[in-house]
């Protein structure tokens, strides 16, 4: 069976549970429009998907996915900025309370751009390495568990190089988390940006 | 109770079951790395997100979600494009066999498109306006449920402009897809790019 | 792995979700006591878990399941009558709505029945011959899933042969419904007492 | 919205799920015949679930629910005993290699038990105090919590007095487990027969 019939399968029981067993969430998101408290920047990955992740309820989450779950510095020069474009969604009209970005532990765009760093690089890709090549002065030659933690770091600076974040942020109305899941142990852990370590949560 | 205290405690329950109750799925996907048969791009709303649309399991979709789910047009320019790169290695690195483009109606960012074509702009906006912009051609005064479908049209489009995209569909390997969620209805159409028009599946 | 051990897990999934990070429904049964609307009477087989088949949430179901679903004729002796006991609790003191029996198609409890009739009785068995007895009356030598039917239709006679259950039904506080799963197509059908045929509903 | 609507809507996301989306395990369970390696007693109680506590899949569990999860003694006297033939056939024919006990605070029966002990008693029902006078000599004028564990005590004993049982486990082929859960707290504990304490496991 073929994933894609699987997913209309799926769509199938969604209805039936959301629209016609229990209809009120949907029915108060449809007339009332969302209301998010957060904003998720994931990684792209299959296997990290955040609404399983952390069981979440539609409504709940605004989700940016792209690979390595990165976030480029702030650049307002008229280009198409996808991430960007939904963080300000997210933060000047969505007004969310958090911002999380969400990066892990075995991510092939960080192995991508370490391989890059030792010149085994992908000569003919034209798109994943000027994307991954955001983040190349924030990472070395080392384990990519090490270069993904190093790119979310990179990540929570770029995130607070735009202004609408870091005035809110400063304002006390937005907070800004660093949180990093390893995929082999199914832990979580987040960013101390006083000291740049990571501490478990989870 | 705050959204982000709930994640968390829902990343307890996702521990729980993948690790520790029926931990074979998990295991396979870290051991053997992701192996997604299906590129989702979809809309970075909170009510439409895909894993509960579609009931998916970790690894079955490699997710790329923006403001209004919008592929842009090829543009191999040295530029950061995270949703090209994000296409770029489902197709040349995982070879994924379908790409889904999921659109919807009562979308935000279409609405602001729409508004920005009666001159109804919102001025201090830096970054969501150059992102929809790229629809600007395909959306015209109408409704925005109308205009999410044009936009959709667009974006298939623009997913066959890629060279890598066009090649693996024309050898066989690889399906494109329109998918429109009617939000209100709990229907999902896909797109007949043969005639343009929207045809119910569920 | 143990089905056990898988439990536990399950259970610590169970807390996280309902217990942590969305308490609101839980903590409310147990402030406000159980107020159930409906009682399930279900087989004990575990291919056939209420619960499962109709997704239902805390609160919801009074259940009692025993070997095929079964119900007692009214026997007001002074005996250990479990199911009875159950069904005089739900209707006097918790006021149900709705009493549902469901049998379903490949159970083992009837097909045991059947072989008996046949005189394949199996002789050492102390307990569920003369459980199944108490429905010899309504099957004869038959195919098993028609003699389920047969069951559950006595199990419905039986059921308003109880006097508070009759004059609840009678008085229109109380609907009785007699429900068939086919295990095998996925279907469910409902009784429908005026001619004795089933019809099916999904 | 009535309940039984929502159970209605409930399984069509069954079917959606375990006949369309992911029909593996239930096919194989309706080849090859359900083979479950728990039999759990649970209480009928709307809010103590089974499936639901334990996250349970179809097939891993085969459920008897009474009043208060009741085990009577071993009584071979022909007459209807539905907790008994399941019992039977849960641990002869089934071959279980667990026999689980779930009793939990906030019970109804027991509660009614208690009250019965004070004079306090429901002089018009025919069932329900039958039912619980099983367990009169193993409760006093105490808490209800206390002596919910008080009844699951003497359950597990009345579950050794049925030779089949104490023999299986005798012959380490089967292990008896006396859980109850604290509905308030979320915490679930196991009885340590050897002492008669409670441990709390979770």
């Amino acid at each position: 069976m073929r994933t894609i019939d699987r997913m209309v399968a799926g769509f199938r029981s969604f209805r039936a549970i959301y629209y016609e067993q229990r209809p009120e969430r949907v029915a108060s998101l449809v007339e009332g429009g969302q209301k998010p408290e957060i904003l998720l920047v994931a990684c792209s990955d299959s296997r990290v998907d955040p609404a399983i992740l952390m069981n979440a309820e539609p409504g709940e989450l605004f989700v940016v996915r792209n690979v390595a779950a990165l976030v480029p510095p702030y650049a307002p020069d008229g280009h198409y900025h996808g991430t960007s474009a939904a963080l300000e969604y997210a933060v000047r009209d969505l007004k969310v309370q958090d911002i999380i970005v969400l990066a892990h532990s075995s991510c092939g765009g960080v192995s991508a751009l370490v391989a890059a760093t030792k010149h085994e690089t992908m000569p003919d890709r034209e798109f994943i390495q000027p994307w991954m090549s955001m983040m190349a002065g924030a990472v070395g030659d080392e384990e990519p568990a090490k270069a993904s933690q190093d790119t979310l770091r990179q990540s929570i600076r770029n995130l607070r190089s735009f202004p609408f974040v870091q005035n809110a942020a400063d304002l006390g109305y937005l907070n800004v988390h660093g949180w990093w899941f390893d995929m082999k142990e199914g832990a979580l852990y987040r960013l101390n940006e006083d000291d740049g370590q990571f501490v478990r949560i989870e």
